[in-house]
């Protein structure tokens, strides 16, 4: 990787002709870029024929970008299949559950499973790297791209045949299988591995541990598709970085199994600037990348300069926010920010997509943003070795996510995103990071674990959970966790079997709510706070009640406890509580645990922290229109302005500081 | 079938183990348990390969429960074939009108016109049933399940074959099939039995006739495979009554039809009890299987406990309303109360599907309200030969619920239920029983038929109809009736032609409203109601006019008629009035048709009778969350209490009595 | 065609015996009939098996209908494949882009590039041609019918070959199509021409350049279709004029290209009269047809006489409003008025399709209004020769619809139609009459040509619109006009490339708006308006600020602009404003461009002029429920009434005058 923080974008110079080349360059060089992503979608322009291959425009365009001080991430352009890959393999077309057939004039045209498109890109693959090993320029590999974005199951004949071997893989026997799915119900029996389907359109709802493991099996399949390449990549060039660019929360792929195969994690992000709160969810999946990558520096591998072109309305970032977006990545642990795409393009379905240089050029507020930006990252490579602490860890795993998602439960309205993003929304006005963790993971490092909705958990998981409590942890589980052990079975023996011990309680049913049904909860000491979507009923065996239900069969019955158990605490959230009521919780919840306000800041001021060995810098970021004074922990310099600052701040409208802080 | 009243419900024996099942027969006797659903969903399990057989399970199954005192409603698992059949016979599974295949992985998974399909159901049905024939437990046969349930119309070319032969059946010749379908218009003229086709999508709109006939066609595919195995059945237990269960008011199969090929009518019940009328509902169903059944006892087959686990929010009954819809079927005629199922899945689609045995288990309200009530079912065997007697009847029809409902209407607004429900409700408030009755029925016996939107009738219909009224009966027939004959061809001579006589008057036109429109009625006393929807443009020829429209270009013309006709009384609604509208042209023609409240009671409290020979026993349903007292007819004594009643009741919130009237 | 103004409507006799035959031929004479289009639906009638065919009833028809006055526009009954055709050959059916088969069963179900289709269209046209080429009633000929009404891209393999050889046609090489289609975009460059797909189904958005081709292709292939006929019809009868009936701004369609090959221009207009504006689109269209006619006589060749029956809500025109919309057809240059149909169907998908001849029969209101307009017209024969002039132009052009509103854009609200509608509307209300021009046509005739999102200009398109104003024209242009060249590529050097010199100004960026955001915009003299959708942040480079946003980061700069170029000046709206916003800048526009109103009227009443070389006749339609009194230029005499009139005229509700005006 390169000595510095990175800036730069997508190029896609096969849009262009070589005189736009030598300008593009110089003005990445103006505006101090320093990594390029190329050829992503460049299949045909290498391989016009399959077999025939042709490098020399790559050689020019690299040549041409180390001349000016830009190195190169390389992607392997396998994208996008040429159309005469299609006519000579025409099954490698992804075919839906309906059996239809997506043909090519897009993108993302291939199946993972077929043999035909995976012996191609291997060719292909091997070639470009072989050709480029040894050029200067080359830095990092950006293998495919956006992998399952418009589409993630394949249903064709290959596909079935290659769900069949996983199974196998996964089993061993029909006997396992048949009794991990559940067969006997509806009289689903296999007695044949070549019985089995992918979950294709059926007449009623398709078994649920079929479903899935098909959702396992499409997120390794295009693992398999990934590592196929990675393999080649790692032989042919051993020292250079693999990744593939991820979409933050993705529900199509288990971002824990992929980010463990990567080099480095990096993301694609298009948060929606007409969302009033587009910067928590953007920081939400910054939060996300570094934890999947295990608190390691990430790439913001793909953002938008000003907006995007595939919504229905594409608003655009307003003066300013692009950098606040930028400089959040990096407050949240990423070394490089990067821009889909370099130059607008002319032609194609995205050419309404915003870029580092608009269609109006360089007399634009968008360039001569990108030209401020690039000319401050280069201030501050100080940043590189840092990193950024959390107290706080929400569980997320993307098994569960599949299963709780899935028809048939209780109520459809539980939904696993927005139950987080409620409780991110709350920590994130307190400015207290957040590190997302596997149920699996160590969590000892963490003085509060969140488990919204953990309705399907391994065993292994369970006992971890317990464990971390046991060990001293708070724990705050919120409803429909400890259902459904990993093949979606209920965990018999009184809901949530798993956690009874843990919560020291046990729920007799669930009451889901009709649509806009609501209910009361009030607090021991009598704060009153609305609540929706479900109820648990619940007996408490042990377990403190810190409020009960207002109305209905189960009033005054518990809908919040807290119970002690051994050298910790656990909380149990037994319905959906509107905001104020989780912000109270939270604030009972993070008293206890001593987690304090990191930083207290108007509303609208982001504050976060990375730190070495030797220094702390504390990203202050100010969201909204008004200008604002806020406190410091101790003096220091603002990197941005070089300025030196006392403990008081002061901030323009959407403004930025990264103050070193002085040691105490 | 069983001296007694039926308690029981669905058992899956399959998703257990053996000690599970000595468990089960010990609790289902400890509930009064007295039949159970045995195999709807075995076939893999009896039949593991094609023609092995293993029926061991079954037999200890069934001699478990009948040394437990639990009879056998065995089910021919032919609902869902297992993934062995599909694969030696694909084309078994049913296609869908834009030709998509729906595949097995849940369940329903065939054609009904599949020889492949039909054979091998033949074939286990008459394995099981020489198996079974002989075994005390059997008690009645339950045939497949819920047909049509998730889908009913299968377009594969086998379905496309099977129609045209239904055709040919029909019309003998192509000459009446052009002439019935109208193919003059549209050039859709066909010359060859092979040149018709099933309505698979196509650019415009189908040939109404054609759908009108193709879903003939498909009600009657499926009871042919009904009757494929009622024949076998008959055949090898001539004294085993055979059902399969009807789900209300279901579009897809003409019940009527169907019921006459049946021992017993049976009905799967599962009103949303987030719908605070769902007791209307359920009520309303219950009277269409009472009629269906011709006035026998029916048994209500299926119905939840608590909640169902696919609607989108699955709210649970609370305490007390399972108990209340129970003797609301008993109330209307069911002689046994049943539950899909007796042990709550652990795995399946269906696992969080309420049950009899919760996941909690027996330390559950749940339990312990299937307790109660299988303890107070057991002392009511008095009521076995009592039926219900109604005075008013409803004009039902499947063929005119297909007609009215295809598009291309002038306004598609008009639906059948919704109009049915208007006036059922109003005349559920005032407990008065309804009976639903076909058009070509005999209706002398009711003093009020209501005939809403009869759009399609018979010659045969409109005669029986007009006798009716000719002979002295009371007629309430609402708009956009006697529009077509059975050909879907309209009945030139001015709407409505087959009623202009018996009505009074003559239509010139409709005037459909826009969404959201509305009118007013004045009658002539000078009360205002609403209307909407539409209105006929009436010109009287005898009738008198009852309110009249208050604007738009037919304003001050009849909207509400009543003529004398023969020794009766005809009543025509013209548009479509609003629920206080309703309850005054029906408050109109009770008084006239000397129909008096059965019983003024509280709103919320449901009254029924049911009578034998001796004896009238009052069914008094509080579905209220308050106390009532309520007046009786007479002394009695409540058989679930035991208690002497004096003419005054006193029951409580969700209260239920049975009160045996004391002679008079 | 005929020495008189032409009245009538479609007759399907194959639907009715012969002795309705006569009864129909006797009330047409009754109504003034003078052209009935027969045959359109009869394909199975006339040819009820391959190659032979049956012109006796025809004969018979066509005889009765001479005898009684009444001439024959005779259908090539193409546009409904009999059955046996598709039993014969199956691949003329319809396939949709997810590879869907559309059966027969309807109407319209053939692929314009099948073979088969074509040959047996083309022999039973040739046959048809031969057999009545010498029968006295033949008068017009009315090729297929609503052609791509229901759907209008086939994706079947035929079609997709059809494709590839149109495409060669336009480009030649593949070089060429690479280029205009921007292959280098997601590696979509084409190797061969069998590798070019139609845009079936895709993952992602399909290319739009493809795209547009594809439209491009699917309107020329119909065009083919028709092509196929004309050629048939001229020779074997040279003297007949030859059309094909449109459906006003239907989308598939370039009209523009398709009525250069019409003898006549003919239109089937349905508005939905429960729009309380549906007389303003009806006008519209109008407008719409003379100017495809280059202002010669059209005919409304298919209209409601009360209601259809395919929408979800059928409402009737009232009484009069039938009439109204059949004189606003002659006020704007039909020389004719038809319906659907001649008589209300027994049978089939619209056999509640209102009708001159109701259900009803001639006992009603809607034949006593299809009679006195019958006559009233008869009247009317000295209007045949003239003419409907216009001051004003709206630019629309089809190639920029379709691209246009294709996905992907900054904003898809962005709609041609409701942009068109609302500058239509306010120029309907100040009673100046409306052309439609094509961007390329000759302009100089117009005082004010408007340009609504005018996305896709060809050069030579922008070249004529400049020139028109260089020339001394006023122009209004709206926002996202001139962006792209006619290959959807953008025009690169600031937006709006081609017109920056022309508007004086250039703009650097799009801002849409989120849903619901609204923005305000000041006029230079204070006054507000609201705007939306979207706003260009606008430069001025010699234009003038006409007025400017109020808030924003672009707050202050401008939002309407005006530019005296050459002898012109052109306007620029760059944002969406509210209806009393347009009305302030078309109130500037028209007094700046000396466009006066034409007639200043009470709301409601609508004044258009048709003139000959003698005489002036002013059309005077009330289209309120209220008597106006209105003055009139000149004195006169009305044509419906006799009378003369003074400068003052009285018109009832609902009323129509058509003054001859007296020489002033």
């Amino acid at each position: 990787m390169l000595p510095h923080l990175i800036y730069g974008g997508d190029y896609n110079p096969e849009q262009w002709s070589p005189d736009v080349w030598r300008e593009d360059a110089q003005l990445m060089q103006e505006a101090g870029v320093n990594l390029i992503s190329l050829g992503v979608f460049a299949w045909a322009k290498i391989e016009p024929a399959p077999g025939q291959y042709d490098f020399t425009w790559l050689d020019q365009v690299m040549d041409l970008l180390y001349t000016h001080g830009v190195r190169v991430n390389l992607a392997t352009p396998t994208t996008s299949p040429p159309p005469w890959l299609v006519r000579l393999h025409p099954e490698i077309l992804p075919v839906t559950a309906e059996g239809v057939t997506l043909w090519h004039g897009s993108r993302r045209h291939y199946c993972p499973h077929s043999s035909a498109y995976r012996e191609h890109a291997a060719g292909l693959v091997k070639q470009l790297a072989q050709h480029v090993r040894d050029h200067s320029a080359l830095a990092m590999w950006h293998v495919d791209n956006e992998y399952t974005c418009h589409f993630g199951e394949c249903f064709c004949d290959a596909s079935v045949a290659a769900f069949r071997r996983w199974l196998e893989q996964r089993y061993g026997s029909l006997d396992a299988l048949n009794e991990a799915w559940g067969t006997a119900f509806w009289s689903q029996h296999y007695s044949d591995w070549e019985e089995i389907m992918a979950p294709r359109r059926t007449p009623a709802s398709i078994n649920p541990t079929q479903h899935l493991d098909w959702q396992r099996f499409c997120s390794d399949s295009w693992l398999v598709c990934f590592e196929d390449q990675k393999t080649i990549l790692r032989e042919l060039t051993p020292d250079t970085p693999i990744t593939t660019n991820f979409m933050g929360f993705h529900k199509a792929l288990d971002y824990w199994t992929w980010a463990a195969r990567e080099d480095i994690v990096s993301n694609d992000s298009y948060p929606d600037p007409s969302d009033p709160e587009w910067l928590i969810g953007a920081g939400m999946v910054c939060d996300l990348m570094r934890s999947l990558g295990k608190g390691q520096p990430w790439i913001l591998m793909e953002q938008a300069t000003a907006h995007v072109n595939w919504r229905q309305r594409n608003t655009t970032k307003r003066p300013g926010e692009m950098r606040l977006g930028s400089y959040q990545a990096l407050a949240r642990g990423a070394n490089g920010v990067m821009f889909f795409q370099w130059r607008a393009s002319q032609a194609g379905s995205e050419k309404f997509h915003s870029a580092m240089l608009p269609h109006a050029g360089t007399d634009s507020r968008v360039w001569r943003e990108i030209k401020q930006l690039g000319t401050e990252l280069g201030r501050l490579d100080a940043l590189l070795a840092s990193h950024v602490q959390s107290d706080v860890a929400i569980l997320f795993d993307w098994e569960n996510w599949w299963a709780l998602e899935q028809e048939g439960k209780p109520s459809n309205d539980l939904r696993l995103l927005p139950q987080i993003v409620a409780f991110y929304a709350e920590l994130f006005h307190r400015n207290i990071t957040v590190d997302f963790a596997h149920p699996e993971a160590d969590l000892t490092r963490y003085r509060l674990v969140i488990a919204p909705h953990l309705y399907l958990v391994s065993d292994r998981a369970a006992k971890n959970i317990e464990r971390y409590v046991a060990q001293g942890g708070t724990l705050l589980m919120t409803f429909f966790s400890g259902i459904v052990d990993g093949n979606d079975h209920i965990r018999l023996g009184g809901y949530p079997a798993p956690f009874r011990d843990l919560l020291g309680l046990w729920i007799e049913e669930f009451a889901p709510y009709a649509n806009a049904q609501t209910n009361g909860v009030e607090t021991v000491d009598g704060q009153r706070f609305t609540c929706d979507v479900w109820s648990d009923v619940i007996h408490l065996t042990g377990a403190e009640m810190l409020a009960h239900y207002q109305a209905d069969y189960f009033a005054n019955s518990p809908a919040v406890t807290r119970y002690r158990f051994g050298e910790g605490v656990s909380y149990y959230l037994g319905t959906a509580l509107a905001q104020d009521g989780l912000a109270w919780l939270l604030d009972q919840v993070c008293e206890k645990a001593k987690i304090h306000h990191a930083h207290h800041m108007p509303r609208g001021v982001e504050v976060t922290r990375r730190s070495d060995s030797a220094h702390t810098w504390l990203f202050v970021l100010n969201h909204s229109d008004e200008e604002v004074r806020i406190d410091l922990p101790a003096k220091g310099v603002d990197l941005l302005s070089d300025a030196a600052v006392q403990t008081s701040l002061h901030l323009e409208p959407k403004g930025v500081a990264i103050v070193q802080l002085a040691a105490t």
